[in-house]
């Protein structure tokens, strides 16, 4: 059968996405064969002698360059057409579909052409309108979580007044309160709203509460449609749970801020094999729309390294094409103590997520004037 | 702040929900103190001093047993209230949402009580209504994929035709044909099954055609509804690209059968450090509506163990509740001469997605009648 004859993806096709990979290749592999095989399992899924030339010649991978790094890690850059991408979803899937089933391969870059570009908006808000939405021209905004679960609402409203009192910023429920008896996903949403913007018109403050989307596929649009209703501004998802294009849509509607939460994110950072954390966290939650991004800082309870924190910064805030800047919220144990150095690391485009180290205190509304007093602010 | 108070979720909560770990701890770590860590990680996300009484006792985990299994591995087995659960999203947060920027542990095994089971209605076809819709009362099922990505429409029905004339019963869109320009999706899923339906007509066959549906949450919902339309019986799905509460939702639909595609799923195989395969692909895709799961078998052009798939079918076929029995989909570089091998250890109630092995025979047709009667049909 004259298969590959009539094919229409392999005229054009100027425009290439490029992949960069990390390989390990112990024990005698030859990392030129491991690019070669990433390069037909990413696309046509078939051994090299059932493809038809066309398709071989314009929808399986181009190897650009394979390179020695180490003594058993090499990079190679694959490209692929741009047509092969169609949505969202099947970026993910050329990236690390099947191959996150072989072992020893990382990616650490995906540059898309302004084609691909096209289809992903990025952040609605962006740096420059988070700072606006939370009205804090200069220095380092600070965020505090709601916690913990299984607090009633009254009791989450009543810690939201408190941080709103202090001055935090962002006041965000934690990522694992959806829609428990507890306390429901809407009433919630009311009251701790209600009580944010009660503390902000006694303290002529712009605190911000941003409430957890839950990451259910029937209730995402209707639950992001009632938290606009009633005042809110932005919302905490979990692009990982709920699905990246679903957020990529949310964001798209342009009206309401995304802080992206990191849950289930560690799968993919193993050392040898995986996606690098600045790549999916940095530049894929960026270009998804996520105004800001949440990570585990360094030296808290999780596993990043300085290293891995700094480039996901540097992910969020990069010039890339039209896509706005984001923010990096470093988190997962951060001392209060400790801000100031961080804040000198990191830079004033930051949002400082401070958790357990707050709670300690006690006092909330003192803890929290002592954060933003850390802050410079 | 009496903070603790007045929450709903500390009363009742009866019914847990257990999960079971596999611990690594290397270097003096004491597996009681990572099983604490996990227990509030997974919950409160708060240190134990600043979490009140009354939700210690009744939210954060409750650790049943820690075993020493090897030098270095340990098992833990913690509950949770099935009230901290309030949907799929948040169940697959409990699971491994944070815990997965640690290191070193693997969840195996999750046990929900009925209140949880309640919300999770399972494939809608099953081993029983997969077997009725191909016609096939006894004996393995075999699945083709349609590849590769790049060949047209007309094309595509062609390999489909020839499949179905060679008698093979669920002819597959390959995963990365999303909606591309060289076989857009409603054209091709129109071709497709009318390519289908007329051999069906020429052989008194029954083979089915499924899509693949694209990881698109705007259209996700439409593709479905087109697909039914022109006469579609079942689909492919990627649960990890476009969202498990998704795939789910479809299930509940319960007129249109779902093969999971394990896209992205290696991320959590890491040795020491994820979701086990057998719980991932096993249990969890069975529990969202998978009728059945594609996995890499062992020998083929991936990492897992024997023991891994033989593990992958048991999870898929044994009782669960109300949930009905699912197929093992074998697949990943199944060479055809093993077939009979694989038939013999796996049983009849699988099906084997044999790919390239049939596309290297060239008389597609003549293939898949060998494929047939390598299975004794």
């Amino acid at each position: 059968m004259p298969v590959g004859s009539e094919s229409s993806a392999r005229g054009a096709a100027a425009e290439r996405i490029r992949v960069s990979y990390r390989l390990l290749c112990g024990w005698g592999a030859d990392p030129h064969s491991r690019a070669r095989d990433i390069a037909f399992e990413q696309t046509v899924e078939l051994p090299e002698h059932c493809v038809p030339a066309p398709i071989r010649d314009s929808v399986v991978g181009r190897i650009e360059c394979v390179a020695q790094v180490d003594s058993q890690v090499w990079t190679a850059i694959i490209s692929y057409p741009a047509s092969v991408v169609s949505d969202l979803g099947q970026l993910v899937n050329l990236l690390f579909g099947n191959i996150s089933l072989k072992s020893g391969v990382q990616v650490f870059d995906v540059e898309l052409p302004p084609s691909s570009m096209s289809h992903l908006t990025g952040p609605s808000f962006g740096v420059t309108g988070l700072r606006r939405l939370c009205g804090v021209g200069d220095g380092a905004l600070s965020c505090a979580a709601l916690k913990p679960l299984g607090l009633s609402t009254t009791e989450l409203a009543q810690l939201c007044r408190q941080f709103a009192l202090g001055g935090i910023d962002i006041i965000k429920d934690d990522h694992s309160l959806t829609d428990q008896e507890s306390a429901p996903f809407r009433e919630r949403v009311a009251q701790c709203q209600q009580a944010v913007e009660r503390a902000n018109r006694e303290t002529g403050g712009s605190s911000r509460y941003f409430p957890n989307l839950p990451s259910s596929w029937s209730t995402f649009d209707d639950n992001l449609a009632y938290a606009r209703s009633v005042g809110v501004t932005g919302v905490l998802v979990s692009p990982l749970l709920i699905g990246l294009d679903a957020v990529r849509c949310a964001a798209a509607q342009g009206d309401i801020a995304l802080l992206g939460h990191p849950a289930l994110s560690g799968a993919f950072f193993q050392p040898d094999h995986g996606i690098a954390p600045d790549l999916l966290l940095g530049k894929l939650f960026r270009l998804i729309g996520c105004d800001g991004v949440i990570y585990p800082n360094v030296g808290g309870r999780f596993v990043l390294s300085e290293g891995q924190c700094t480039a996901i910064n540097g992910r969020l805030r990069e010039p890339l094409g039209h896509i706005r800047r984001a923010f990096p919220v470093p988190a997962g144990g951060i001392d209060m103590t400790r801000v100031p150095y961080w804040l000198d690391r990191y830079g004033p485009d930051t949002i400082f997520l401070v958790g357990g180290s707050l709670y300690s205190q006690g006092d909330l509304v003192a803890a929290s004037r002592i954060l933003m007093k850390a802050l410079g602010r």
